[in-house]
């Protein structure tokens, strides 16, 4: 686990009270993996929500198969903001391949924990979700930029 | 106002209690617009949530009047699928322009009381913010899939 304190520090729990914070922090772990890990596979089950303190991540899309596109880069993940959203919104399955691009230190929360903590208490559930969506509302900003400058 | 039976009839409100269907009928609108109508304006403050009944919408960026970009399509919303959701979401603002392409049908929730109502009532909170989270990480894959093809 990590301490509660940590937790705060981020804007995506400095939300939290206290005791929230305790909780989560005891489904969390500080990791640290080397360059060219990949943290999460697309569309493998969603198990992990997790937060970037040093590093940076890009996000890849496989092309889903189809043969067009292969491995094209779709977006990134800067220290302090989180991946692994998918671990607590259905159908609970990875959108894209998260890839460290060089070492980096990651915040852990079980997902599986998490997604049960915030079922079974609504107040808890209504911040996260909020937070959440906050985080995936950026990253679709961040993405339709792209899309029109790639389409400029 | 409208019906809560028309309320249930979509996945973004199904799963939702009578008490709380009835509450969300009581501030929301049927409303019909000709086509070209632009429903919400980017970086304008967001008041409305909406879900498309008929027609379709275009999500434009403007590319924030730098230059390089104006006016990129970079998604959008097809009947059944919600816009606005970011008068649930911190700005509060809208980041794209959504733009009926054809006379549409909509359903109009007065944004800032369902702010309110989710703020006082968490476990309605929990599930309008998941749903909202699910629906907005439903347009990022969609956008993330787009961004892959338009770089291949």
């Amino acid at each position: 686990m990590v301490s509660s304190e940590l937790l705060r520090r981020y804007p995506f729990f400095a939300s939290l009270d206290e005791k929230q914070l305790e909780a989560i922090a005891e489904i969390t772990q500080e990791k640290s993996y080397p360059k060219g890990t990949l943290l999460v596979k697309e569309n493998t089950t969603a198990t992990c929500l997790a937060l970037l303190i040093d590093g940076d991540i890009d996000l890849i899309f496989s092309g889903g198969g189809e043969g067009a596109i292969s491995n094209a880069l779709v977006g990134s993940i800067a220290a302090g903001e989180v991946y692994g959203v998918s671990s607590l919104i259905e159908p609970y399955r990875y959108t894209a391949t998260a890839k460290a691009t060089m070492p980096v230190k990651v915040i852990e929360v079980d997902g599986l924990a998490l997604r049960a903590m915030v079922e079974k208490d609504p107040k808890l559930g209504y911040i996260m979700m909020r937070n959440v969506a906050i985080a995936v509302l950026e990253r679709l900003r961040y993405t339709q930029v792209e899309l029109a400058a790639a389409r400029a």
